[in-house]
């Protein structure tokens, strides 16, 4: 566990300023989080040293043309599918330290116990570092997983551009981690990605473990209400059209029926108003417009569907119930994504082999492991997030809890490396 | 007429990019609105403007210490009070050109009337000009007024200072408009005052002129409402503490108990939050705190408290409703201000032996006259606004008005100015 534990303070010390050694939660300033977009010196840095390490480890390194890092050891068996075991190396800005490295470190110090208790495992199993998971250089997320599964073109993948208009091809030339392998999938059978919650979930119920369902899906809806700008002292009550006061029925609404929703099918239902703009914002004003952003997530299409659709119908009804206009954009859905059956009944045994209590849920956030399920059959193995909290200098998962969840990972992937054949 | 509507589109074009006539409401454009903030090149156009057309009809013009414009014609009786008619020259950024500018026209071309007229007035008849009646300036409205009503006292007045941190004296010196005149008023008799309604009750209801009664008070409520930011994907419904869910309440509730107060007193209470912001902003976070400002405003100082206290309470039981934590700031109080009941009669006498249709009705908005009624006796006639709107380039009073309210308000200058003694 020291090892672990090393390699993550090593990580969370690149892209911090001041530098400091956060061990404790107690430690940690909310005003210093780590900062390591894909692109910037301090993701040049994490990459330099997770190679490093995987190297000292005893695994071949290889990068492939999208800044994936690859770290493998060989199976005895030369003619089975591999394990990819891994997450992503960099962060959103002023994040934490566990987010997504934790995953690729976690990989490496299965490996290392694996070699070390001299097991001999039937497939080649290997760490993977996906780039650019977080939107937060490029604006698009899951950039290396999304290219690797081949949802993105290689055009599409290399051309996307950040806030300096440098092209991901340009950023992985620059930092020297543009490689020439061609990673296929065809020969990998599993993936496994363990994270961070990044939900509070498991730390309210003091569950070390979660074995992941599946993957929610996510649909925005944008909404311009349009009423009637007015000075709020010399229009009577009953001659507004206040924008605000229509905007609030939608917050409440939104909140009552997801959980009603929720409440019917049973469903871990969320509906969030998480963006309010009014215009023009004075105290004295009547709100002559007001722009929101709702988020939506279930597991299942069908009641995702229900919760927008009655959504979208109550915004529309504003237009005679409060005389504003309403306007509604929805961008492209991404659906839930349902894990392996397989991979949850294996980690569930590794779970109890090693006698970690665990708890079966699902991921409200995105993962590149939802990419990677339209490929292989995939995994994905959460450990506790104090109080839930994530993307924050605040985040934190207790070291216990870490080395459980490593455990459980490198059972899995003993587990998973025996073909059975 | 023509004469005051020459007036009053000259002054439209002061601070104006680029210059344009602007005669109906329909020539207006929406982004080319009048700027004449107290200290700007524009508003120095508009004083030197009024000032040359107030000697041109034969009046004596004098400067305060605090730039207060004050042009005179004499009473044929020297020992009694004189009679103070105008209202303010400067604007709000990018607003119309009737707010203000036209109770200082309209009293100019009063006047003009009432010497053609051949009328003996037995008062002196003075126009006044008040120094930055609109906050845009420098933050707080309603200077020359209360400088010269002593609510400010003249340090406190000549050094309050504008965003390019010049103090208003400073402003007056550049512009030449600091004068020496020292105007006491306990030889001023009645202050009437000219405005557009700035609201849409007028226009609503298709009658000319209003009669201000009342002058409502005004008070703000600022709240922070701080919840528990955190994933809008991870974080169940269960197990949020959402600022924007307990604000949208707030929100609701105002509007809602704004109407059952004013119905519950036959009272034109009004309150609006009209500024809400949230905090992180996030389509995909859960808002971690969302500030508030509340505006609430009737003519009975009692009905203005019964609403601010059933808000301040709301917000407080927030805390145990929605597990947030509420803030709750309350900026000094200004109370309703009664108009002289003198006033409003013959006012009210004008009106019918003129034969125009009239409103007795409040003010939602704030005057120079309200601070004069704290000296001498005053009243308020009102023209429509199109639609209500004021502080903006598609504020329009149309001319047939204009001209009602100035017949009305000559007649009451005539009838003020016999002393019946």
């Amino acid at each position: 566990m020291n090892r672990l534990k090393e390699d993550l303070i090593e990580t969370g010390k690149f892209g911090r300023e001041p530098q400091r050694r956060v061990e404790r939660h107690a430690e940690l300033d909310p005003e210093s989080g780590a900062s390591r977009p894909e692109g910037t010196p301090a993701n040049r840095q994490v990459r330099d040293f997770a190679v490093q390490r995987m190297k000292a480890a005893g695994l071949s390194v290889k990068i492939d043309r999208f800044g994936n890092i690859f770290g493998r050891i060989p199976g005895i068996l030369a003619d089975c599918g591999s394990i990819m075991c891994g997450s992503h190396l960099d962060s959103v800005l002023n994040g934490g330290q566990f987010d997504g490295a934790l995953g690729v470190f976690a990989a490496l110090e299965a490996i290392r116990r694996i070699r070390e208790d001299g097991f001999r495992n039937e497939r080649a199993i290997e760490v993977v570092a996906f780039t650019g998971e977080e939107g937060s250089a490029f604006g698009q997320g899951l950039l290396g997983s999304s290219a690797l599964c081949g949802k993105l073109n290689r055009t599409e993948a290399l051309s996307v551009t950040n806030a300096e208009n440098k092209s991901l091809e340009e950023v992985l030339k620059q930092t020297g981690y543009q490689g020439d392998f061609a990673r296929e999938l065809d020969n990998v059978e599993y993936f496994v990605e363990m994270h961070i919650e990044q939900g509070p979930v498991l730390d309210s119920a003091k569950i070390p473990l979660g074995i992941v369902e599946n993957i929610t899906g996510v649909a925005w809806i944008n909404a311009t209400i349009k009423g009637i700008e007015n000075h709020a002292g010399t229009t009577p009550m009953n001659m507004r059209q206040d924008a605000l006061v229509a905007a609030a029925e939608v917050v409440s609404f939104v909140r009552r029926r997801a959980n009603a929703i929720a409440a019917q099918y049973d469903s871990p239902t969320v509906g969030t108003v998480g963006r309010l703009e009014v215009f023009p914002n004075g105290i004295n004003v009547i709100p002559g417009k007001v722009r929101i952003g709702i988020d939506i997530r279930d597991v299942r299409k069908k009641i995702m569907q229900h919760l927008m659709d009655d959504t979208v119908e109550m915004l529309k009804e504003l237009e005679s119930t409060h005389g504003v206009a309403v306007q509604v954009q929805i961008p492209p859905v991404h659906d839930p994504v349902p894990l392996s059956p397989e991979l949850v009944q294996i980690i569930e045994a590794a779970a109890k082999k090693t006698g970690i209590p665990y708890l079966k849920m699902i991921s409200g956030a995105g993962h590149d492991a939802q990419i990677m399920a339209g490929r292989v059959k995939t995994g994905m193995i959460f450990v506790p997030s104090k109080d839930g909290v994530s993307h924050s200098p605040l985040e934190w998962t207790d070291w216990e809890d870490i080395e459980k969840g490593v455990r459980v990972l490198t059972q899995t992937l003993k587990d998973l490396s025996v073909t059975g054949a």
